[in-house]
């Protein structure tokens, strides 16, 4: 089975017929679809289905210990692409046809996985399943999480998490996740594969901003306490921050009460995405919003407050893996990344490494996320090899 | 039964445990048993309820033509206070208690009226109700409107608005709304019940500003077009521009897709509220700040486009009526007001004056909009004198 005809079966699931893009959030109907379409797929291949109690799936091709484990996730951004995730675990599926076809038998199993919540579009976390089994968030504070509808996480998986899983994770030798390129270093260079360095430091910190909530009307200018003012101050501020230091800054969520046309508001709160080369240029560029937000807040009579919800280090990932790994793919571009994966907290327990897939447009989290279908292709056979590297020797 | 006594059965209705602040929507269960409640103090009374077929209740005391109309509105603002409508209800009623208490027995008749949807909270369309009745609104356009949650005026009426009642209209002889005062004239002028002059133009507009989708941690700062830039910067030059010109803007409502912390927003909808004392000066100053958010679009590479959801022109009230009440209540102070009601829609139809009560806060649309019991006493006595005259004589 070639790539577009697996790819196709899952390509209508949790689709908005208007953007085109994608509400695969965790543990709702379309995810749970394409969790039940893996089950299958991994029943026909005879790979053994193990679920480890904090949302993932794991398929086991072969038993035992030093696996090699490779995979990613289903869930979505709200209108996300297709390929951020699922492009992960279909070609995991898609490599292990590969090394049948060839007639490979690996020495050691290999296990494909399919993490929760990857991207924290429903929680707020991200990466929780894979911060669950391995125990960097604690299970009891996971079940508490709360949806945008005030579900909580335990209420959405129907259980508590299990939370770290030890006995599970000393089975796994290495990881190597394979994903859609989200930017465009690959085009440049004219390769359809290449091999991550590492992953920048980033974080979302949320931005509460109080005012009075007043008449629209009647209230004077003068009078007013619109922290709306100042919400709107910080997002230009954190965009001219970002600019001056060479790191990304976005705020692209906001909730606003009461969110009424004819209401100041009472309240608006924001989230904002920060992401450096290094721990302290991130630090020093949330410092630096928050400052001008402050300031601001003084001019406008509000208040305002800042909240980590989550902040991560610096991953770099096992050089000696990424060499092997590019030797391998005849010098595949080594290339750092913004974005976060479960790959990236799996590289502070075992050895890993990740595989990026060209993007032409370099858009990811967008229905406009792209990949040819002969780079998914290329992409295959490389994770094939790396896995038959990987497990047979 | 005096006014707390009255005014508490209905303080809890709606009422948000958290925010202390009213959820009572147009056509949802708390109007509705607010609805019910009033139709029970219509039964108490003898007063004959009658229904328009757009949403609007009164109650007849005595029958015939040329009556006079009082009354206001159940409806809040998300989180709003509790007497911008309803003191005009409740204020009604009591001030039919006071008249029969003093003996008097009206030549004309009197109708309580309550209004549906005047804050427009729902289905955006402010006095909904009353421009229903009037026909200042069609009422197969008006059927079609949706609410957040896409369920249309019909579906949440249960009927298609019945629309233009000049026959219903044509029994009115004069309408006087008691409201609340939404500001602090009545606090500096020392009195509890002063009368209305004129409600400033106003209006609102959607400014939908759209850009791309993108991942916030890969997209460099220089390939985004990020409509939130935009947007942020047209809340402070609206801001900015408004109190140059001495009018009032105001953005309380936003609306991000797909509004995730990991993404640049594809789309940024923002509704404009502007407000001055003449229709020339709102219309310069929503040109001002279209042209201001054009210009930052063109810059930040997103778009901007402008939509006039609801505009209403200056209301003068009526003057004659205007100042038979002011003398007859011991020159009771003359104010204008930027907020609108449906008092004035109905200006345009037949005679009509509006009662403030003293706001000592000045803050409306929220929880912190108070009046004291002494003064909604005074409100219903005032009430009362002008019903006694209007109907008398």
């Amino acid at each position: 089975m070639g790539f577009r005809d697996l790819w196709d079966e899952i390509a209508p699931i949790g689709r908005d017929p208007d953007s085109l893009g994608y509400l695969r959030y965790a543990f709702t109907q379309p995810e749970a679809h394409l969790r039940a379409w893996f089950r299958e797929q991994a029943a026909q291949r005879h790979l053994i289905l193990e679920e480890d109690g904090n949302g993932n799936l794991f398929a086991w091709w072969g038993a035992g210990d030093d696996a090699v484990l490779t995979g990613s996730h289903f869930d979505s951004v709200p209108h996300g692409g297709a390929y951020d995730g699922p492009l992960g675990v279909v070609s995991a599926l898609l490599a292990v046809d590969e090394l049948r076809a060839r007639g490979v038998t690996p020495v050691k199993p290999i296990a494909i996985g399919v993490f929760a919540e990857e991207e924290g579009s429903r929680f707020g976390l991200a990466c929780l399943g894979s911060r669950l089994l391995t125990g960097a968030v604690d299970a009891e504070a996971a079940a508490a999480l709360r949806d945008r509808d005030g579900v909580t996480l335990a209420e959405a998986m129907g259980a508590t998490p299990k939370g770290h899983r030890p006995d599970l994770l000393a089975r796994f030798g290495c990881f190597v996740e394979l994903h859609v390129e989200q930017g465009r270093s690959l085009v440049e260079s004219e390769r359809a594969v290449g091999v991550a360095s590492a992953i920048w430091p980033h974080g979302r910190w949320r931005l509460d901003f109080t005012g009075e909530a007043n008449h629209a009307g009647t209230t004077l200018m003068a009078d007013r306490h619109d922290p709306m003012l100042t919400f709107a101050y910080t997002v230009l501020a954190a965009n001219k921050e970002a600019r001056l230091r060479g790191c990304h800054a976005t705020i692209g969520r906001v909730a606003v009460e009461p969110n009424a046309t004819n209401a100041i508001p009472a309240r608006v709160s924001a989230w904002l995405d920060a992401r450096a080369a290094t721990t302290s240029a991130v630090d020093e560029l949330v410092a630096a919003v928050s400052a001008r937000a402050s300031e601001r807040a003084a001019r406008d009579g509000t208040r305002v407050s800042l909240t980590a919800e989550s902040v991560s280090g610096e991953t770099q990932f096992d050089v000696a893996l990424r060499d092997r790994i590019a030797a391998l793919l005849q010098g595949a571009p080594v290339l750092p990344t913004g974005a976060g994966h479960d790959a990236g907290v799996l590289s502070a327990y075992l050895p890993t490494a990740m595989l990026f897939v060209r993007n032409p447009t370099g858009v990811s989290h967008s229905p406009a996320e792209f990949a040819a279908d002969a780079d998914c292709a290329a992409g295959v056979r490389a994770l094939a090899d790396v896995l038959e590297e990987l497990s047979c020797r």
